[in-house]
């Protein structure tokens, strides 16, 4: 066993000493007065009821799962039952991110408030420090989940019998790797979905009662949805995310090395280390986020956003460094994979050419969904004449607002497929996403300041405290939505590094769009992104509704409510959300994992000319495709939407006149957030899983629906005995030899060693 | 010259003979009183001024896109300079189909406002007349077009150089005849958007002001708006219409042929007819389109729906009868395609899947739309709870709509496949168009029907002269919808024959998605949809912003307007709109030529191991699928939101109250219908053209950035003489021959000749 593998999940276990450590220091921190630990421990509570009610349902699909991997393993060659093994522990390792994250939020957010209370910088602190918790126990979670299950397989699949890394035996390992990936990814979609729902039915249904029917603020402690709605930031924005980041993340490594078995040094012996070169990335990527996280600080007054961007860039940079140090130690000079050749430097590249598209889409999100820009003042203006056009107008922006990213990204694969072939574009997204920690803190911190500005309201403490917090706040919708932006182009790629590595191991030489079967494969899988978002907005219009009429019975029925003497019945709002959340998730969880068994192994064999494998290519692209767009557009517009909405409050000129919060340009403006909440939290985000989760279940059964690979020429099978070479002539088209045997056999093709 | 063809052009001769003598039976009836001309030559004068506006602008456009095809014409090989004059042709033909339909449309309106005044049964008369005449006019005016331009050209360039008609001169021949279509479809792009641009500017402005501001009902003559609001259902509803389905028609009909050229007959001499039969076919069509329309009769409280279904089953199934004994005379036995074999038999067959799936389509589009059914009862019971509820419900729905068609039409694109091959999904396209005349005249008469009414309303003529025409107008808003999912699905069919095509003459032998330059162009294309919906629809939002700017200051600057005492400057409102349209139609338009064009020509030999012409294929896929689900997407949520707010004329049950118009609820379902407005007139169905117009460009430019095909395994060119054969013997894993010459040298593949 080479040593360097074991550094994988050591490093991984240093990144989970570190969460330990900084979680005590966050524990340690003071919690506020008796008011504010009363509403905190209701959030934790709400936030821990719906984990545990949602982890109970996960639990019988991921039983029900084992059972159809189990005999997918009995029953397969180049498949094993431990792949259950595998399974299992990415779904629990994914459920205790969710868990880590959701523990360490509902701590940080009241002790965010009470810092808050001294000063802008303390508050900082400890909300980053909250959000840093998050991103190193996701990380090494993954890392050490990945390296220790991949030293495990290797030794048993590879070294104990003496198997080669480059044969079939270690694709037999890798392909039990796969279920970690799939594990996680599985509950990261349930977690992402019932999440968003959650907290956009809690948000909507309060606002729409709260704010608009009764005229009271938001985060006000009469409203009975209120604590459903912090809860929700915790259970969609925290555990939702650290879920889908930390799908994102094992799912680009593995991709890359599933891709990396395949690659072979030219002049020179590669063996295993364009395998173990993306743990290795990752593992730096943790090195480099924990230093990036020491220059996160700020002075009173301090600019939050710009110490954010230090920290984030020197993790970046960094890596960025240290990649290329690593590749070149690690990876022979000339490469080749699949008949495409490369060098060592290449694959550096690629590295960039990922960490410059992640950078550039989230510049490109920021200036669509930022306040004071084009496309958000577009929103502004045309509030003015109702309703109807500030719709109009958000969705316009979100529609627009596909055109670079797309542009950025095709640029990307062309990039990184030119400099390093596949493997490029894969190693493209696992640079992307090395510094993940550090993306997940920066992430992270924006809900814990929201929870924590609304527990300071709740509480009633001084002006002063909240506007700080709406300090870290507004810099948490910001890097929201530049997240959404990273976490959307992340997924694109890893998707396409996971497509593939599909290919490479279900044995398809093309995926021709030219086959009637492959192009209709194609508009199905376009199609599933529709279906996917309208069950999970429509989903939250329904809870929502749900929500606005328990609200409107507490305030009808409980005497006192609207004067702060009665007490409203929290409880009965966070079931409303908690049972939705949980009913509603089914369905589109289904549809993404059922579509590819359905395609994969219902079309077996049903097409003459096209193996289901194939059609199921088509499929992915076209998921992955619409997906991508669809996740732009609904995360985008959303986003727009809510800081058109914001720009009300300091005021906005619209024809040379101020219009302020309370105007009519502001309640239609309100509207478009409204309708924007499920769409940028909901739906959007959760385009990222699906197109992932599809492609990781085609992984897993590629093996499955395998055709032994056809020869691109019919073999015509000849007794060499009768052959009597009667004439050679050279062909006069071609310059092809063309010699005839007996006048049966043509050789018509010539292929040079 | 097989005497057939002349049948062709000559039923064109007969529909266009049908359109004058029922156009002369139009301009007879009485129209109306003074004040009701009055109102009519209002509308007629503000539409005839858009068109004229249009056409200019567009005939420079021709003339810069004959400058280019020029060029083209005389360098490529497979081209000749002759396709000018087709494009000319085409796009003089489908302007001219254009004003056709606008001229009967303005003439019909106020002819039944007079005939309402009789009985519903006369007034559905003199619509339905308006109707046929566009319809028969366009029909006529396709088949007459292609007709005698494929036997001028069939002369030219076979007959006349005694020419195969399989070969290389009958390519060029279609190629040219290729530039009418390409006239069509531009002319039918600006139309299409400029047209919708103009009736939704028009309609959200009027409604913005008139209804929601001042509180004056639709249609009243004081408001300034309301005759471009009429106007607007002229040149957007009929006159966008007729070229949108002109365009598709021709397009359908052309890639059939482009097929047609390469059916090869197996065992008997297939020579012309596979060309010729999808034109024979649209000519059997015109006649049962003709039949079918003398059944559209009603008496007076008779049911106006089911008259027009019975009109339209009869020319359908006598077309697809018709259609057998013509392909079992037309066709010999046993068909080839590009290695595919097939029968005549098949040929029917695909047919039959294309009239099932267009019926599909329409009822599939009727149900997500109509009122009373579970989608539109969705958002009329989220209306309850607001605006935002009443959108995020209108979203939900319009992306639940696209599953059952997209499956329909994948499962239309296997089907017709196995049955015929690539001329299987061109025939069923064709096979679905072929009613097109029908098709037409149903849903022209929607428009013509709620002019009508809006010629009723500000004659201030008896109510149940309204009441007539609002039936007709409501059964109008069915057909529209219907004729979307129709006009869709056609627009699918026809693009995927036109893909086919273009990958014939490109000869390009795969799309392969597993190159990353084709992928990256599946992404653009993808995008381009977006973009393009984005522009339509903020064009309509900023025209209607202006619209509403220019309304108030007419309310507030003319003295007595609103009592009725002042007279509106109607003509304002007019210039608006057409100015907007105009401008506004030159983005969007530009992207769909251009892009083409850019990725065709700017790519050739950029990518080692992928031709520009693979590239732009995986584009046309990518804005094909995108471009069919956006414009479902939109349609149908634009269709929904209208009935959800049509709902409550008659009273809706919402948690056991009724509610009716003016209510709180209902005042969130008109926001719903503005929204829906651009998206179901303007952005919605410019998807249809945008993915056929980008089709056709790439099929024009496609001789022109052809590689010569090469070959699957690169060659070695060899000295033979240096051979000597050393060894041979047979490979252990594949029974290969594999026979090295000098060691140097591996014969790995052995093909049969």
């Amino acid at each position: 066993m080479e040593p360097i593998l074991y550094a994988i999940p050591a490093l991984g276990l240093a990144a989970l000493l570190y969460t330990w450590i900084r979680s005590a220091w966050v524990a340690k921190q003071p919690a506020g007065n008796e008011r504010m630990s009363s509403i905190a421990r209701h959030i934790a509570d709400g936030a821990m009821a719906f984990l545990k009610a949602e982890y109970k349902v996960l639990a019988y699909f991921v039983i029900i799962a084992s059972v159809f991997l189990a005999y997918l393993g009995f029953t397969g060659e180049k498949s094993h039952p431990l792949i259950v093994g595998a399974f299992i522990v990415g779904a629990v390792f994914s459920a205790t991110a969710g868990f880590i994250g959701m523990r360490i939020a509902t701590k940080a957010n009241v002790r965010t408030a009470e810092a808050a209370r001294t000063s802008l910088s303390k508050a900082l602190n400890v909300s980053f420090a909250g959000g840093s918790v998050m991103g190193m126990g996701v990380a090494g979670l993954a890392v050490l989940g990945l390296g220790s299950l991949f030293i495990l397989f290797y030794y048993m699949f590879v070294l104990s019998v003496g198997g080669d890394v480059k044969g079939v035996e270690m694709e037999i390992a890798l392909e039990v790797l796969t279920g970690f990936s799939l594990g996680a990814e599985s509950i990261a979609l349930f977690a992402r979905v019932g999440g968003g729902i959650y907290t956009k039915a809690a948000d909507v249904g309060a606002d729409l009662v709260g704010k608009v029917e009764a005229g009271i603020p938001e985060d006000d402690p009469r409203n009975p949805a209120t604590i459903a709605d912090n809860v929700g930031d915790n259970v969609g924005d925290v555990a939702g995310m650290g879920a889908d980041l930390f799908g994102s993340y094992v799912a680009t490594i593995l991709a890359t090395m599933v891709l990396g078995r395949e690659v072979e040094a030219i002049d020179d012996f590669g063996g295993l280390s364009p395998i173990i070169l993306p743990m290795l990335t990752a593992g730096l990527g943790i090195v480099f986020s924990l230093i990036g996280m020491l220059f996160v600080r700020v002075s009173e007054g301090g600019d939050v956003q710009a110490a954010l961007n230090r920290g984030n860039w020197i993790s970046v940079i960094l890596t960025a460094v240290a990649s290329y140090f690593i590749i070149q130690w690690l990876l022979p000079e000339n490469l080749i994979l699949r008949n495409f050749e490369f060098t060592n430097d290449g694959v550096f590249m690629a590295v960039i050419v990922g960490l410059v598209v992640g950078a550039l889409m989230s510049i490109i999100t920021e200036y669509y969904t930022a306040m004071g820009k084009k496309p958000v003042n577009s929103i502004v203006q045309q509030s003015s004449t109702g309703h109807a056009t500030n719709i109009i107008a958000g969705l316009a922006v979100g529609m627009h607002s596909t055109v670079m990213p797309i542009i950025v990204l095709a640029a990307g694969i062309v990039l990184s497929y030119a400099a390093a072939g596949l493997y490029g574009v894969a190693i493209a997204a696992a640079g992307m996403m090395a510094t993940t920690a550090m993306q997940l803190a920066i992430d992270a911190f924006g809900p814990i300041a929201d929870n924590a500005g609304g527990i300071a309201e709740m509480s009633e403490l001084p002006k002063e405290v909240r506007g700080r917090t709406d300090i870290l706040d507004a810099v948490g919708n910001t890097t929201a939505a530049t997240g959404k932006g990273f976490a959307i182009a992340s997924a694109a790629l890893t998707s396409l590094a996971l497509f593939a590595a599909f290919v490479g191991i279900a044995g398809i030489p093309t995926i021709d769009l030219y086959k009637a079967p492959v192009l209709a494969g194609l508009f199905i899988g376009a199609m599933i992104p529709f279906i996917f978002s309208a069950l999970a907005i429509s989903a939250v219009g329904r809870a929502a509704m749900a929500m606005v009429h328990e609200v409107r019975r507490q305030f009808r029925e409980i005497p006192g409510i609207m004067e702060g003497t009665g007490q409203p019945e929290y409880e009965k709002c966070v079931a409303i959300s908690t049972k939705a959340a949980i009913r509603e998730m089914m369905l589109p969880g289904a549809i993404a994992l059922i579509v590819p068994l359905v395609v994969g192994f219902g079309l077996k064999g049903v097409f003459p000319d096209t193996s289901s494998a194939e059609v199921l290519g088509g499929l992915l692209a076209g998921v992955t495709v619409s997906g991508v767009l669809m996740a732009m557009f609904q995360s985008n517009a959303g986003g727009a939407w809510d800081n058109a909405k914001k720009s009300f409050e300091k005021g906005v000129m619209i024809n040379g006149v101020m219009e302020y919060k309370g105007s009519e340009p502001h309640k239609a403006s309100v509207t478009g957030d409204t309708v924007g909440d499920p769409f940028k939290d909901t739906s959007g985000p959760s385009m990222n899983i699906l197109i992932k989760l599809m492609s990781i279940v085609s992984l897993v059964i590629a093996p499955h629906i395998a055709l032994e690979r056809e020869p691109a020429i019919p073999e015509a099978p000849i007794d060499l005995d009768v052959i009597n070479i009667e004439d050679e002539k050279l062909s006069p088209e071609t310059g092809n030899a063309q010699i005839n045997y007996d006048n049966t056999v043509v050789l018509s093709h010539i292929a040079q060693k």
